[in-house]
């Protein structure tokens, strides 16, 4: 993992940290890193999530998911982190059948239950408490629909929630395989633990590389300048001091597609309180040059834009053409022109003085997405302690949550509250 | 179409906009009214795109692509306002065999291409000038899996582009149907012209109702009281103005996922320019309240949130269960709960005192999803007028076109600037 700065600095880019005030944010980025290591070293709740790459037993996983492994398809029920670990895992290991049910649309719902061949799939059903409203509409649908196939779904349920709740009832009444979700790992830092994991495990992947990446990122320094990424989340937290409101997470790889999803939850879960935190914006290169590209380097400057891209890539020769104005493109492989363009791209933005930063992995395969993801965490971590938030909490959903239940059962206060609404309507 | 901007109001949200101001903002939105009316009645460059309801023929589209009518699958090849709009269509109507090629990304290029069924496949090769490199590199390798195959690809390809280049050229050469892209339309515009419309067509789906549904919204008043498109561009306009410098578009819809898409690069590309313009967020409900939530209402109070839904859906019911704390769900639908979300969560920035928007449409269908992308383009093309921007061009993004030209063919400036990196690589 290297993650360059350089384009953050301010002798180039407006917002830009300058070397001397880097070198004092340092300072506290080694308090900061004191307060994780002991958070780490006690298990505390949040910090444990860093320790999962020891923690996490690999080899356990594969043996409790051993009667449904090698399934055709995977059909995760979970929302929000657990979700989106298993999306951005499969997606990055390049398997497009784990499929997950994370919205509770019904045409949606409807058609992929409809679709996916229930006697090869798998259902895994993610939620610590057992009681999340969405997850547990999708898994009393899905279930039916199993029903209605003739499929015995008790045959074909693997189950990820915590100690107790109705998930772990539902578990022990039918004997599933039932994996535990860590203690002290808030949803959107579970990737690397069975919620991320078992999806894959089920479908016979080696599931070891992902743990061995994120190993490889877990021996973290003192420093901004020794840790990647404590330099991310410092210059992210800078810039944002310095007026980068907005954090546009652009990697030029389709199969980081997923990533960015699961990168704007961590981002914003985690520091959108208390009237701070950035704005996660997810984008896509090359593509998103011919859509935000514009706004990023000539609207307001409040962005900081974070490039993500491995070095090595699928080489997929482009034939040679007979057109003139084509012709610079024959030869050439179209792992050269997303790699040309991608730096055409960042020095655009540098060209026009808006900051960027540039994260490279090695490749996107496990051991690149397992680095990936933790450095990914710690970079938030370190955010959360230079805010001074609770980076492991959110309690800002409680309101809506109590709200949909008193609309759908009982009226309580905030359901009520809904029936309020300030209506100004132009039809 | 309804747009309800009542959480949009002062007394509700900070930032908001007072009725009072709304009423002298309403003065304005009169005279870029004029505008805009002028510029469709002389067909000018961007206005014209309003005037697609009117000028795009339907049964012209499906008589042209009448000898490839009824494929399998159709595989655009296009990337930006070229593809998004038929992806936003596609899925509005709930049609997964339209694919696009939007990127370079070799890994992803190679597998559609190796997972498609080429005999069964229409491509659809879209450029105005028929040199964008993303999509030519595209066809080029397109068209040589095509030959591999053994299929014959002059069969099985239709050509979107202007009256001349090197798109137009192969199709005179090959007798290939070859459809006009409009004058004066610039591609994020050009949903409801042949560009969004072939590849729906070519699948066999009735175009007429989504030009039905535009032609619906195109009455244009000079009030904001009296034209959703105004009404929703005026307010976020005023918001911008008052602090809220992000535009979060949320979709209560999986099969709005992708307008979400489209509706973040007409906001970008169109009013990022000169220091000005939201930042557009994609997101989507209610998955992302388990991601995003958080953030829109306890981070900084710098967005507007944007919600849209239809409001009728499939319905599909929740079986009952015997489980104590899921039992308000139980005999419910799923489509009541998300909409009972969608309330709860509303209302929930309206209690933190966070301005949103309200988007209604009657159901995702050709006909709703003509009206909502028109009513967008609508308020898109007044929130220029109000920013004084021009609209209808996108001047940033050369520098990087340039540089990528230098980078893989004959050194330019832009190229040699790239070389000049500034570094600070922390490993």
């Amino acid at each position: 993992m290297k993650i360059d700065i350089g384009n953050a600095l301010a002798d180039v880019a407006s917002p830009g940290v300058s070397r001397a005030a880097l070198d004092r944010l340092d300072d506290r980025v080694e308090a900061c890193h004191d307060r994780i290591e002991r958070g780490r070293r006690d298990d505390e709740f949040g910090y444990a999530a860093l320790n999962l790459p020891e923690t996490t037993d690999p080899e356990a996983i594969t043996e409790a998911v051993d009667p449904v492994a090698g399934a055709e398809y995977v059909l995760v029920v979970g929302i929000g982190g657990s979700a989106l670990g298993a999306a951005t895992l499969a997606e990055a290991l390049g398997d497009s059948r784990v499929l997950t049910l994370d919205n509770v649309d019904p045409r949606e719902v409807s058609e992929v239950l409809s679709l996916l061949p229930l006697d090869e799939t798998v259902l895994n059903v993610v939620s610590r408490s057992g009681t999340t409203a969405e997850t547990l509409a999708n898994f009393l649908v899905a279930r039916a629909a199993f029903e209605e196939a003739d499929v015995d779904w008790t045959d074909r349920t693997v189950v990820t929630t915590g100690d107790s709740g109705p998930l772990r009832d539902l578990a022990d009444d039918h004997d599933l395989p039932a994996l535990r979700v860590p203690d002290g790992v808030p949803g959107r830092f579970s990737a690397l633990s069975s919620v991320g994991l078992v999806p894959l495990a089920v479908r016979g992947h080696d599931i070891a590389p992902i743990l061995d990446g994120a190993r490889d990122a877990a021996d973290l320094s003192g420093s901004l300048y020794e840790t990647p990424g404590y330099a991310y989340g410092a210059v992210a937290y800078a810039l944002d001091a310095r007026g980068a409101a907005v954090n546009a997470m652009l990697p030029y790889a389709e199969s980081l597609d997923s990533f960015g999803e699961w990168f704007a939850q961590l981002w914003a879960e985690s520091l959108g309180k208390d009237g701070l935190g950035q704005l996660p914006a997810r984008a896509l290169g090359a593509t998103d040059q011919h859509s935000q590209l514009q706004r990023y380097r000539a609207g307001p400057a409040n962005t900081l834009v974070t490039f993500v891209r491995p070095r090595e890539r699928t080489s997929l020769p482009i034939p040679e053409t007979d057109v003139d104005d084509l012709a610079y493109l024959g030869g050439t492989g179209m792992d050269d022109l997303i790699d040309a363009e991608f730096e055409a791209t960042e020095a655009s933005l540098a060209a026009a003085n808006r900051p960027s930063v540039r994260v490279e992995l090695d490749r996107v395969d496990g051991r690149g997405i397992g680095e990936l993801l933790y450095t990914m965490e710690v970079a938030c971590v370190l955010a959360g302690e230079l805010y001074g938030v609770e980076t492991f909490t959110q309690p800002a959903v409680e309101w809506g949550k109590n709200a949909t239940r008193g609309l759908i059962g009982e009226s309580n206060e905030e359901s009520a509250a809904v029936a309020e609404k300030t209506r100004l309507v132009v039809e």
